[in-house]
């Protein structure tokens, strides 16, 4: 599996910056024009993406050449894994053929749109999926049980359409700090990530969006302490994976301390530090 | 117990600063002139400290006078909890009878004149007690087992002496980064803050260093993000109390964002987060 090949990280990390809501990034959609969306994956990956998530948003018209020339831009100038990142499944199907290296479905739940049609595709393209723990009408369950009875019916789905669970990537959901139960919410995810994996009974894969903790109104800087302290509380948790604003460099070089501080459960031979390293 | 008192925190903050390697303070101690030492207590206190670490070094003159000036000093302007840091009996003693508010020993090994000198005074002044998870000769454990292990062993000695464990705060001993086996060291401290409650079979509470992470040379920039990195992964880990230098204001910002993600579990009514809270 992907996360168990890299090894030499702890927390891989995801840019969430290649998203239709960005201005640029759907100018060029909507003109067919690849360099702005080029350029700025280059700058993901300069900025220490090990993955680029690609949030094309529903790609209601035009769908399967939007969402072709959006894979084929990004992979002329990276070799970064890719997540394929559309409620639709129209554009989730394009994506997956359009894509020529490593790819992950973004995402799959339990709504029954997603159970009929996303679950087909992993089993078709034989592609690691990322599975929110959602209600199926959407809903976020509002403490770690709920969330973990919704991962193992996942599970269960999975394993009957015939994928093997080690295709999973687990989001357990984070919500805005500002939600009436933001701050629970905060606590009841970490639960869940460390749960996982005895829950389920194997090493399971996590992802979480680190971006939608702060989003809504707030103070830049006060958002950024957040995500920096909530990052290493969910690395030390067992996250495997963050999707986050990858030009926040404090928080990029916060994980990066991160998966030093946990480098050894990954090698035998303890290794020197230097502060060059930070 | 003095953490579960305190109850609106998570990671209870102890200030490091007031020590004999800080020349104003031994200088106010050679001099028995309290004001400067007064005046970092209050600083201490105004900078968020929850209780105050007493590092007075070994005191080998004029002992007991020198500890209740330093313990009678602090609580002439400060109510806030002692830590009374030196690993003299004589001095220890001294500073458990200067005492008048509330006070916790640290610490305790399994130091065979450790557990001569040091359970008796804790029965007889019933006051919580860190204990270093060290061997019987001050050498620093290789890994989480021999850590855990000597946990255990403290237990027993504790209970041996007719102490109730519950006044026991484990310091499973942080160690520099720049050991040749630090990045390691750092990991398996979270296992063990992690582990301990499950195999003590109780929730014992930790305590933890976090100043000696950075210690020796380096960039005092990359110090403080490694610190700020680590925090969160030992409170996410369950750490109680964090030892640090409470002049760190970005490390104090972000244990107080650390309390505030983890909350609601120390109420069951959810509470409205607003940025002014970080």
């Amino acid at each position: 599996m992907l996360a168990a090949r890299k090894g030499q990280k702890n927390v891989i990390l995801i840019a969430d910056n290649i998203q239709i809501t960005n201005r640029a990034v759907a100018e060029a959609l909507s003109e067919m024009r690849p360099q702005a969306i080029q350029e700025l994956a280059k700058q993901c990956e300069a900025a220490g993406a090990d993955m680029l998530d690609i949030n094309s948003g529903p790609l209601s018209r035009d769908t399967e050449n939007k969402m072709r020339f959006l894979v084929e831009s990004v992979q002329e100038v990276s070799d970064l894994p890719l997540l394929i990142d559309t409620a639709n499944p129209k554009a989730m199907a394009a994506g997956l053929r359009a894509n020529r290296k490593t790819v992950i479905i973004n995402g799959f739940s339990l709504e029954p749109a997603k159970i009929e049609a996303i679950l087909p595709l992993a089993k078709e393209f034989d592609a690691d999926m990322i599975a929110y723990l959602l209600y199926p009408d959407s809903r976020v369950p509002s403490d770690s049980t709920q969330r973990l009875n919704i991962a193992v019916e996942i599970c269960n789905e999975i394993r009957k359409s015939g994928i093997d669970s080690n295709r999973l990537i687990i989001d357990p959901v984070i919500v805005p700090l500002m939600w009436e139960n933001g701050t629970a919410q905060a606590s009841e995810v970490l639960s869940v990530i460390r749960m996982l994996p005895d829950v389920l009974g194997f090493p399971v894969r996590t992802v979480a969006g680190l971006s939608n903790l702060t989003s809504g109104k707030g103070n830049r800087e006060k958002k950024l302490i957040a995500e920096q302290a909530y990052l290493p509380m969910l690395a030390a948790s067992g996250l495997t994976m963050a999707l986050l604003n990858i030009f926040h460099h404090e928080t990029v070089r916060t994980a990066r301390v991160c998966s030093l501080l946990m480098r050894h459960s990954l090698s035998q031979t303890a290794a020197i530090f230097t502060w060059e390293e930070i």
